[in-house]
């Protein structure tokens, strides 16, 4: 062995140079067995070539020079502990070649078994076991691997041939075929090699040896690994390792056999070793599946002392690993050999289930099991999904993922009939987009599916505020609401055809395709997250507009509201006409009566909020959207015009064009960058003293009853330090007001959404005026990149395809662009006003990657949608939180 | 007179303690007479006493201690020096007082004459000027001016005694008094301030003096003071100095006279005197314009002698301040005394004239002439105005004046009537916004009015663009263009109804009101225009997109073209057919054969725009707007398929229904944030292919000519420097094509805007892929801000009046957001790359305080419409071209 660089580890026969804590230099699966060597477990001796000779073959295009001298004495060591020799025509030794590299990785050279056996050698392996055929076969198996994977030969090749010759044998699988079959397909394998291969297939064992490593250290570098690689991240300098492991037989005789299982059952989580077992085969004959296996609880009967040992080394695996084992093994001649173990992959659901079980027995603390719990997969648990086990339909056209979940139901295309249908039946409403006048058939539906629209669509938000399943952006389907048709690709449906949503990924299907409910009230998962939230370095909230929403937050533990839409409320059905007199009055006074009308309405609603949320922060922003979003659409007015004047209605003729008059007056070209937010409190300050007045009274009122109101009271679209302290000014008086009225005052604090750039530039003149803020990270993506939400859906796909763009930035926040401006924000903030609260309320409050970002930049809570909030506390709890501290002066943008 | 410290300053009869340096101690009267007295000028002789005695006063509330030491003694040789004394009754001492500030300003105490006068000395008085007549009314004026001004007596008290006294001797001015009429009114006087004041009017020379020039201390914090210092930026802590002077008489007899004027004339800048005598009569005589005085010129005649000197005294003046003078006289029995002197405000034209003249005499440099215009004013030259020389009529309504200039003309209320107008007269378009769709009719017209948008809104851009004058948002007219009808406030129009717009004010009025043409070949300004262009520190470009313009532009002396905007191209009537096409294609083919029937067309236009430009570089941006803009209005689509349902032409039919399904495919909701700019080069790269072959193209076909194209290729709206790595490969390769194709190549350039916030974040990894780039101000204003340039104006006004906004951010560059992104991305790329060229090419190129804001954060060139080259190059000239350098890692918001 060479002196101080090591090339090769050993494993099995109770030698051993490494150990699981070695996979970078040992890979995945060398780690694996060497860990299982040290644990005392059966594993068939072998060798692994470490990933730096990997890294050192793809640098130089050859290897060290002395790790030929190295692998001569470790295959000798080998040759030892088994008893056999490499290419010893009479007591052949046999092994597999595998690649390992730290991360398991799709796409690269698997595995090649029988490496060593050569024509002359097959007598002897024939007498080794007892058995020609079984000799024979393990020749044919090999030819077949190491043809496809080092020689590159076509695979449909070698089936053409065994088709040939199984039928002239009348053979319907290939453990049928006679010796003389077996020949035969031995023979056509060796022309097919020589044909397509042009050359031969390598006679001696050492030979088979070498280009076996040679392939396996050259297939990480082939385009799909390399795809693979980039994809994921993973450094392209890596490499990877060569396990070269004895082979024991499976297929020698019936008590031989070979396996796969889990230490737990990786659907469900149950606590029992789930697997299957095929006698007298080797491993790819499980995964040919024309065998069927039993389940390895069988072994127990047929096999008791194997089954005991198997079920006490995983027993042992589980717990050294502290994690539920995907494991192989194969029983030779009666003897049990583990081959491989490693932690398994496994469903949200078990996941969740493993985790609290395993906590509950002590093996892993409650913080880990936080952390193996993957956010974005338990909306699998919370969200009903489509039942694909009896397989998946034709997929009719797909969308964007935008609220997650399933819907099952029939087709309303407006939202009138969305509200209005009367078969009983839950409904999809499918529309080119939504308004927010919409939102009564939003209401009723089951699902959203819209042609228009992105992730941050009105659809999509609204969807995921009220936990409805949402697909956006189906550029494919066209609707006709006039005629009632709706057009996806060629084919057409009618309102009241049946359709289902995979809005988990955007696929939309005709028909009804079999729902699996949500699970809302699992058990493990409300484990999880008290841990989680336990252990959070910050809190995250919920954006809630509704007593109701507030009440179902609270039910999640949110930390208290970090959005209260106000003008939500304004859409309900008996406030719209109080609104649009509101919205339609010529003058100050006019409006004012308006307002007063609505004033009861508004402020039962905070009393409601203030009411759930007892002794938590409730940020209530005023309100937000344009006032033509309250009008009712253009061709209703029109067809009212219409109509009045067909009947010659004069008082309804001079309506009708009033409203048309104002309709034009509000209407504008860009609505998102209009006269909305505090534009409209320093034009209507009547509106803003309303709010306030319906804020404070509520909370008086409340506070009254016993509970702790503690309003926050949110200014949005705030551009200007001028704005924010004129804006302030009038809160203030209103509030005074109320309280001499009332003669008691109550606590309240002002702050300010962060939503446009020219807010984060000045932040720090800003933040002299509030007392908190909160980056609303829709608005503030949208005018950062120029995006138009309600219209980016057409072409973000082609930026996304081309890679201009990584994510969606309405999903994930753009940390370069956005990202950059808020940490210039919070760092003009922080220098002015050391104690001011940060928060977040847009859509990325929800995304695992968003919140660690927010987190790293100092960020105080994140406030999210009720059915996010699982989401948000699990991958707020696996944050760090690092907050940086912010120092004047520094270079700000590190991202671009 | 104190040790070190002095408060007061000596003038005339060859004393002498200050000059005209001193103006911030003597006030800029103080410091005139000093410097009249040094060169021997005869001016009666006086002391100031400075501003520093005023701010001591204005701190402590009382005067320094030994300040009443040195006044007695000033005054003691001011009794002297005219050999009378400060209430001597037989032979009294009169003096003025007036307020002094550095900078002249409205709402100070200016001035009261004849302090020193009592009831006891009018006999003296009368005495020493032989006329009682003229002793009482002295007497007469002192009460008045000394009681209005000092003891805040209402102006009406007085007016009332003179009115009942001059109605009882049936006088029809002051002057025809009786001496007992004047002694009635001296009493009157006498009670109305008793009255009013609740004192007795002074009757000793100290008490009237000291109390006047506390009077004038205390003016210095008047509320109209206050306000203009605040608007005017004038520090609050300068204070005024005070000039007390020894009275001359112009009242005394017919040898006797006041007079006022000018070096040269203010309105057109003719070089020789004008100005005004009035004989036996004091200044105010000459303001309340009872009777008519004769011009100067007269007195060559009957005083040729005092014409004389006072010819030669005004041409020292002249001389001396190296300016135009205004000057006060007054002649007193023969004598000639001058009271005061300063530079003379002026109209624009007469501004250039008598720069251009100084220039040619040698009086002042060529850099001094072009300091002293200030561009604001030259659009007064430059653009035809109304002229109000017969009255203002009244102003039926007012907007923004979004292009200067004034028009009359026909109302036309759709582009379509304007642009089909067969009067013959000229036609003002008016209508709610305009559209590209209106183009031909802008063109038409000879100005625009909008109830709409705002300064930067299409109408805006394109008027201005066009050189044509244009009012915005003027919100209280309604345009119903069905009808014909145009309603501005009360009044109602109808199409071809007359209506006069002042557009440098914003004014609407009715009919016809007389016009005053443009003087666009004015040589004075041409010289002007040509010493400051030489002058510049940085280039001025021009916003060009078509040959008319650039050669507009060349012959303005544009340093190249700036911008030019690719799609005014498209909107060409013969080319819509094709772009339209082009928009409709279903697919890639057939949208590439449209791209070929418009590429000879485009080329064709860049061949013209590269001869008019050779040699300047020339900077054409990528197609930018949205495709829908390039589409019909809906309604129209919406009657062709009604017309074509009616006549069952089921081909029309057809075409009208795929018109609309992909104009709703093509909608959006926010269209300024939408799918535009190079969004749509990502998309439909053949768009850019052919704009890139079309430039190229028509560079190597010029170039053959013997003409040298610099052509610059601009991509507009990047986001990203993803998105621009890809669109400069794509540029690129289609330039490698064209130029394989004709086997040479030509040099180009690539460049970018930075119109969105992202892009200004990330300007440094964008400027990686780029060698130039241009600010696009407007865009940048409307995203940072949130705010829509077609919407904002229904809030602005409001944000105005309130001082949120200090200015229209679409008017002068917001320097704290919009500024601080700028000066963010400016940092980035001159760190990274220091040879960046950095241009703006947004309308706030044209803006004179733009202008200096940019040049001080260091770009190379600014590029506005053609129409305000003339402003854009004089600013230039004046600004200070202090380049900062670029630190990395320094605070980069200075200004919130």
């Amino acid at each position: 062995m060479a002196g101080e660089r090591k090339y090769i580890y050993r494993f099995g026969n109770h030698a051993l140079d490494g150990d699981a804590s070695m996979s970078a230099e040992l890979g995945g699966k060398g780690a694996g067995l060497a860990e299982m060597t040290l644990l005392g477990i059966p594993v068939p001796p072998g060798i692994t070539i470490s990933t730096g000779v990997c890294r050192f073959y793809l640098e130089h295009g050859a290897f060290p020079t002395d790790f030929e001298e190295e692998l001569g004495a470790s295959l000798a060591w080998l040759e030892d502990s088994v008893g056999r020799k490499f290419g010893d025509p009479r007591n052949p030794l046999l092994a597999s070649v595998r690649s390992g590299a730290a991360i398991s990785m799709p796409g690269m050279m698997d595995t090649i078994l029988n490496v060593g056996l050569t024509r002359e050698s097959i007598h002897g392996l024939a007498a080794q076991s007892g058995s020609l055929r079984f000799a024979l076969d393990s020749y044919r198996r090999l030819l077949q691997m190491f043809g496809a994977v080092v020689l590159e030969v076509p695979k449909k090749e070698f089936d053409n041939v065994l088709e040939t010759i199984r039928a002239d044998e009348a053979a319907l699988r290939d453990s049928e075929l006679s010796e003389a079959g077996l020949q035969s397909v031995i023979e056509g394998f060796h022309q097919a090699i020589e044909r397509c291969a042009q050359t031969s297939f390598p006679q001696t064992a050492v030979q088979q040896l070498s280009m076996a490593v040679h392939a396996v250290f050259k297939s990480w570098r082939n385009e799909r690994a390399q795809y693979y690689r980039r994809l994921n991240g993973i450094p392209d300098d890596l490499g990877t390792a060569v396990t070269v492991q004895a082979m024991v037989f499976g297929n020698v005789d019936q008590r031989s056999g070979t396996g796969v299982g889990f230490t737990r059952n990786p659907s469900t989580g149950e606590n029992s070793i789930l697997g299957e077992y095929l006698a007298n085969a080797q491993g790819e004959d499980i995964v040919a599946g024309t065998r069927t296996p039993m389940p390895i609880s069988e072994l127990a009967e047929s096999m008791p002392e194997i089954y005991e040992e198997l079920f006490a080394i995983t027993g042992t695996l589980e717990r050294h690993f502290r994690d539920v084992q995907d494991f192989e093994f194969t029983v030779e001649k009666g003897k049990l050999f583990l081959l491989q173990t490693r932690a398994a992959k496994r469903s949200a659901l078990a996941a969740v289930r493993i985790a609290v079980e395993m906590v509950e027995t002590g093996l892993i603390s409650s913080s880990e099991a936080v952390a193996r719990i993957s956010p974005a997969t338990i909306n699998e648990i919370l969200a009903p999904q489509l039942d694909f086990s009896q397989g998946v339909p034709e997929v009719l056209a797909r969308g964007l993922p935008a609220s997650p979940g399933a819907a099952v139901g029939r087709i309303a295309l407006t939202a009138v009939a969305a509200a209005g249908a009367l078969h009983g039946d839950p409904v999809i409403l499918v529309s080119q987009e939504t308004t927010a006048d919409d939102i009564h058939g939003i209401v009723a539906a089951a699902g959203l599916l819209t042609a228009c629209g992105g992730v941050t669509s009105h659809a999509a938000v609204v969807a995921r505020g009220m936990g409805k399943c949402c697909i956006t952006a189906a550029k494919d389907i066209f609707v006709d609401s006039d005629i009632g048709v709706l057009r996806i690709g060629e084919a057409v449906f009618h309102e009241g055809d049946w359709l289902s949503l995979d809005a988990s990924s955007g696929r939309i299907f005709a028909g009804k395709v079999p729902l699996r409910a949500a699970d809302g009230e699992n058990a493990g998962l409300r484990s999880i997250l008290r841990w989680a939230i336990d252990q959070s370095p910050l809190a995250v909230r919920a954006n809630a507009d509704t007593p109701e929403d507030a009440s179902a937050a609270r039910a999640r533990d949110a930390r208290g509201i970090g959005l209260c839409r106000t003008e939500h409320m304004f859409f309900a059905l008996e406030r719209l006409p109080h609104v649009r007199a509101m919205i339609l009055a010529r003058n100050t006074p006019e409006r004012k009566r308006s307002l007063n009308e609505l004033l009861p309405m508004q402020q039962q609603d905070f009393e409601g909020l203030f009411r759930e949320m007892s002794s938590l922060p409730v940020t209530i922003r005023l309100l937000d959207p344009p006032l033509h979003e309250f009008l009712p659409p253009r061709k209703d007015v029109d067809a009212e015009l219409l109509l009045a004047r067909s009947e010659n209605d004069a008082g309804a003729i001079q309506r009708a064009e009033l409203f048309l008059e104002r309709m034009q007056a509000l209407s504008e070209t860009n609505p998102m960058m209009g006269h909305r937010g505090c534009r409209l409190s320093i034009t209507y300050p009547e509106i803003l003293e309303m709010q306030v007045r319906a804020i404070l009274q509520a909370a008086l009122k409340v506070a009254a009853e016993g509970f702790v109101p503690l309003p926050e009271i949110m200014v949005p679209f705030v551009a200007s330090a001028e704005e924010m302290q004129c804006l302030r000014r009038l809160i203030d008086e209103a509030a005074n007001e109320v309280f001499a009225n009332h003669g008691e005052s109550i606590d309240y604090s002002i702050g300010t959404m962060i939503e446009l750039p020219r807010a984060a530039v000045c932040a720090g003149a800003i933040v002299e005026h509030v007392s908190f803020v909160s980056f609303g990270t829709n608005d503030l993506t949208q005018m950062t990149f120029g995006f138009s939400r309600d219209d980016a859906g057409k072409y973000i796909d082609a930026y996304l395809n081309q890679g201009i763009l990584k994510s969606d930035p309405f999903a994930t926040i753009d940390r370069g662009g956005v990202g950059g401006l808020m940490e210039l924000a919070i760092r003009q903030m922080r220098a002015r006003k050391p104690e001011i609260k940060i928060g977040v309320c847009g859509e990325h409050g929800g995304d695992p990657a968003s919140i660690e970002f927010f987190v790293s930049i100092g960020v105080d809570y994140v406030s999210c949608s009720p059915a996010r909030l699982p989401v948000a506390q699990l991958a707020m709890a696996q944050t760090q939180p690092l907050r940086r501290i912010a120092v004047p002066g520094q270079e700000h943008v590190s991202q671009c």
